[in-house]
């Protein structure tokens, strides 16, 4: 099935007559065989306008859906009228939503619009909500409150284009996400054997969930690998193309959980760990999201120690993001503030190092060219969280790629996606021994690559079968019974490495210090 | 597909272990798809139930319906659960409306109600609701007004039997009536050149028009072959069976106007004519249609006059249904009570003939005999117009069989559909000339073809496939253009017919008066 999951085509009919007396539905239907090469199928609401729409001129524009079996006929317009011709892709994170309202007939995103998730007043983490869900009447009204907001935002988000212009919904979650959204059971997601309700969800109507748009409009709900592989992850790898691809390449996302996936077109492995929310700034008493204010990179001039930052909008720094985090790290490091186990080095520059709350810390922004007059900073402790993040990642890394009996330097590309990956410095990364010491141009930033993967199946109805391929190919790995695990991460909690071979590009940059 | 289009299946299943995690949707589907040799789809009413009624036995029975082209898993219940498994035939008649409610497990229609058309409110010929309708929101008001009384008489029919139970309709009518109940454009559908908004319709959920059952229950409506030749045909043929078999057969129904198909498995030929009203009991003054009361039997002694009636329900006579009418004319023919043209003999039974507004009539009940206290007549006008249908019906299958060279010795089976099916005697028929003077056992009652055709499509999900061969297969001829008619008509107008040699059994039977 080539080209997006919405089409509009313009019909121009012989009118009816004695000697031809098809059905207004026949007459068009035999036409439209004729452009898709298999007969479509109508809605109601289809039918219920199609009388006038095609009288008196007998041309029209025919708007149809794809469900991942037939093409349907979800609206027709007159020849003349003009209409947007929309879908929208949606990635449900647990933290926050994010929509993208895509232009079928431009073949792009237009909009783009970001918001809470209203969950969070139920739990900051998921296994909150879990808890809180276990009760029916809980879960829906965990169900009702996201899609009476998702919807509330949509709206918002459509202003004043007519509701009727969307026409295809494709939303990706985790695997609790996805069954919230969808008001399933979530009991079993998380006791052991860990089992979800549902793993492929067939193409439902966008009004089942009451979601605005088009009364005929779809809704498509990406597929998960069981209860800790979710729909945003398979979105990802559709996003990386990776699935398609003769070379294996790796798929990188950090978002609460490290997310990780080695191959190519043939297989693809999966595994997932421990790793993020240091590496997300989330535990720093300074850190914060991505957003203006946000410091998301650090240069620290390894001679003079002059410090150098820069933040999201360019605005009076407020705290430290994902990328920020791990440039301070590699730019201390580099700079010798902080040494190969993670102890900092106050001597090297005084002024900078103080006590916080009995912990040594290093101040990054003094109080008065902060946004709030507070310094800005990261203790000891917290750096050494970050580096047992980053050695996790490594140690992923590591076993997936062992376990499949590659090294690192057969792996073509490193699509780095999460919360981060717009703005993550790959060489920062490699620095500290996050990402492996590859030429950098392997490391490809996707960054949101769970919203990026519904908007290409927006555009790609080959997604459905792609998307049961991948889930196919996919094996996912136990990292937590992995005995070798724990051996390698020992190694992977130094800066960059013990084994400093590792990391060639890193020794040299270390000796030129 | 065999078998019929709703089905339940029991499945016992692994239990799921951290060694096979696969959601239960997955579980479920892959059994399935053992059973239905392809893989089903999941309705979210379905999933929402799914991980409850699973455990903790792993025993559960599926209840699937068939769409057309996938099956779909519809309600699940626990395997010691038990729930009637019912479909409903409708037969959408522009007077009458007829429900068959059908249970799958039995293979048998276990309830049986009619009701009349809401719409004969807005006019009792279609002509008439048409014109009403010709503004979207009267339209809307023809369409609400049936919807709404179909949706109360289910709920009435259904009883205490669980709403959760019905899980499909199949409805047929008239291209006019199939119009009002989607409410779709009817405006183009009277006016040259005829053209209906839709002729086949995709498979529907009866959610979508406000029916009860159960949430996801699937809803078929008949398709139509144009204007004239509406669903409750096809669901005739479907019935008849006339479309599978090898002869050639007739099928004949009789109702407002006379509908008439001769064909086999490799063609079909139809077409109607007005031939109704008359055969129907509909223009006599003391007419009735088939009710307790109805005289639907009569027989005269040729040699001693003596009348004998009988009435459905034995019940004291109220009227004259339209095979006592049959039965009426061919008894007074035989009698010699009629003559060979119509014309009233009182001189043979004075005491019985009487003056009624000016005009001749024969009196079948005396006052005192029947439920009212009046008479129960015909004149000799009205026998006339019975005559002039029987005419036009004979003439219709002569044209008919001429046109495709056949004569009718060649028809293996004459199907008599139509309200009076079930009670019209064949011989009666033959005997006015109405049918053909073939072997009596080549008529073969139909009863409800239109209502029996609902069921059958209930029965078997084949009937898919076979209806839209049979649109394919089926020509319709337009009987007014066609000059013969006239010439032949002129034939017919006798009784049994002009000419004599093609009623030798009639003849043999007048020579033995």
């Amino acid at each position: 099935m080539e080209g997006p999951v919405i089409r509009e085509i313009l019909l121009e009919l012989p009118s009816p007559s004695l000697d031809d007396q098809r059905a207004d539905e026949a007459r068009v239907r035999q036409e439209l065989t004729r452009h898709l090469g298999e007969p479509p199928l109508f809605t109601l609401s289809a039918l219920r306008i199609l009388p006038e729409v095609l009288r008196p001129a007998f041309r029209l524009k025919a708007r149809l859906g794809f469900d991942g079996f037939h093409w349907w006929v979800l609206d027709f317009l007159r020849s003349d009228e003009d209409l947007p011709l929309l879908g929208l892709g949606i990635d449900l994170g647990s933290t926050g939503v994010v929509l993208y309202l895509y232009d079928f007939r431009k073949a792009e995103v237009i909009r783009k619009h970001s918001f809470k998730n209203p969950q969070i007043a139920y739990g900051e983490d998921i296994l909150t909500r879990l808890h809180y869900a276990d009760k029916p009447e809980r879960r829906r009204e965990l169900h009702q409150i996201t899609l009476k907001t998702l919807a509330r935002e949509v709206r918002s988000l459509l202003g004043r284009l007519p509701r009727r212009s969307l026409l295809y919904y494709a939303i990706c979650g985790n695997t609790t996400m996805s069954h919230f959204f969808l008001n399933l059971e979530t009991r079993h997601l998380y006791r052991e054997p860990y089992i979800p309700a549902v793993s492929w969800v067939d193409t439902l109507k966008a009004r089942e969930l009451g979601l605005p748009g088009h009364e005929e409009a779809f809704l498509f709900v990406f597929p998960n690998r069981g209860s800790y592989f979710g729909g945003d992850l398979l979105a990802g790898i559709l996003a990386s193309g990776m699935h398609r691809r003769e070379e294996i390449s790796i798929l990188i996302d950090v978002g609460t959980n490290a997310e990780v996936v080695v191959g190519n077109k043939d297989f693809l492995l999966a595994t997932a760990g421990a790793a993020g929310p240091a590496l997300e700034g989330g535990i720093l008493r300074c850190g914060m999201q991505a957003a203006p204010g946000a410091i998301e990179r650090v240069r620290i001039d390894p001679q003079s120690l002059e410090i150098q930052i820069k933040t999201i909008g360019d605005e009076k720094p407020r705290g430290i993001c994902g990328s920020g985090v791990i440039d301070l790290l590699a730019q201390m490091f580099v700079a010798g503030l902080i040494d190969q186990r993670g102890k900092f080095v106050p001597e090297r520059l005084p002024e900078r190092f103080r006590e916080v709350e009995g912990e040594l810390a290093f101040v990054l922004v003094l109080e008065d060219e902060s946004a709030h007059g507070k310094p800005i900073y990261v203790t000891e402790g917290e750096m050494k969280s970050v580096i047992r993040s980053k050695g996790a990642m490594y140690t992923i890394l590591t076993v997936l790629c062992q376990s499949v009996g590659l090294s690192f330097e057969d792996i073509s590309h490193f699509f780095i996606a999460g919360s981060f990956g717009n703005y993550i410095d790959p060489e920062m990364a490699v620095t500290i021994g996050m990402l492996p010491d590859v030429p950098l141009d392997r490391f490809v930033p996707l960054g949101n690559a769970a919203g990026k993967g519904t908007v290409v199946f927006l555009k790609e109805a080959s997604s459905f079968e792609e998307l049961k391929r991948i889930l196919e190919n996919l094996t996912y790995l136990e990292m937590n019974v992995r005995t070798e695990f724990m051996n390698l991460l020992t190694g992977a909690l130094f800066l960059p490495h013990t084994d400093l071979s590792l990391f060639p590009n890193v020794a040299r940059k270390l000796k030129l210090r």
